[in-house]
């Protein structure tokens, strides 16, 4: 079978599918962590929602003939390592993980869906975009837990920087080795102005999301 | 509103979602351990077929007017005990703990089948039934380790004799403290006899998945 899909197309679907992938492993192994069994079941349907997406990407890219785990193969290194270096310590770091990896995963996919060209990608990369936001159950777990504590505060925020500094060295090593999905995500101008434009509007929404946690970013 | 089951079908509830909903935590995080992306893909799919059966089982529990955290509470500690005293050092005691548990678990759906009075409930466990036995995908590959490197052969066999052990004491607990539960497991009779037929049921099929792995049980 001939393969339609560009290489950024290719590239972009490997990287999200195994980040689904990652993410599902992680952040349900992180639900072990709950206080409750209620917060438990938060966690780990968030999980299973990204399984799902996982597994509708995977399918996409076998309906176009490419084998997602040669698709998904350059992408192993940045994504084990960003959660390998990032585990969480308790519960709130977890919350707090999912929610700011979850506001990342969705700012992602935003920027990506107005810029692939194959319609049956597009079509499904807003549909899982849609499914994204299951975190916010994190926002009212972790003011709560600042009220409650308002010394833990100091240390969720460092945590915060933590998290999006480290996600950030690995999108950077990602974008260095992958020219094509590079230009594509910076709307096909590929200049570092473009590059930059999206370094803000990524941490400026990261910005926000510490915010609604009550902590500084 | 009015609750219609009896107690031993709660607490059969409680600990078979309970049940589902610790094996989809702990494999998930396990297929970190998977040396590819097919292997991991194998058993996070595993584990998200039975974060679905917990989601049923939690669901029906709503629907019959029980709140699920309040039925599961009595089981959260011994399958916590369970899974903290087993973790798997290598993706092959993974593997391992994955089948043997599945195992178990289509044992015990089995089981308890017949005996619930409920027709509702037995629906759910019979279609939950039928979605076990995902994790045959492991014979495949323990049996190809083994024939590798014959020297793991005695390290896996220790590890399965230790899971099988580990349950059968959580199982005992559970089985001491919820005294409607176990009456209803050994088919009503709640008789020493019928606790030792049900016994010997469950070690003939753990020997006998052990030798399908190719093991010593």
């Amino acid at each position: 079978m001939t393969v339609r899909l560009d290489q950024a197309t290719i590239d972009l679907l490997g990287v999200l599918a195994y980040g689904e992938l990652t993410a599902f492993e992680r952040l349900a192994g992180d639900a072990r962590l709950a206080p409750s069994i209620s917060d438990k079941h938060a966690l780990a349907a968030m999980a299973a929602a990204e399984f799902e997406h996982y597994r509708r990407l995977n399918d996409h890219l076998i309906t176009e003939g490419i084998d997602p785990e040669t698709a998904m193969a350059p992408f192993v290194a940045p994504l084990n390592e960003f959660h390998d270096l990032t585990p969480p310590n308790d519960w709130l770091e977890g919350l707090i993980k999912a929610y700011v990896g979850d506001g990342l995963a969705t700012d992602f996919y935003r920027e990506v869906a107005a810029f692939v060209q194959d319609a049956a990608t597009r079509g499904l990369i807003l549909e899982v975009l849609a499914d994204t936001g299951q975190a916010s159950f994190a926002v009212a777990k972790v003011r709560a837990a600042i009220t409650a504590d308002p010394a833990v505060a100091g240390r969720l925020a460092l945590w915060g920087r933590r998290l999006v500094g480290e996600a950030l060295i690995q999108a950077q090593r990602v974008a260095v080795e992958h020219d094509a999905l590079t230009e594509m995500l910076v709307g096909g101008s590929g200049d570092l102005a473009g590059i930059g434009r999206l370094l803000t509007r990524l941490t400026d929404n990261h910005t926000a999301r510490m915010q609604a946690l009550g902590l500084q970013s």
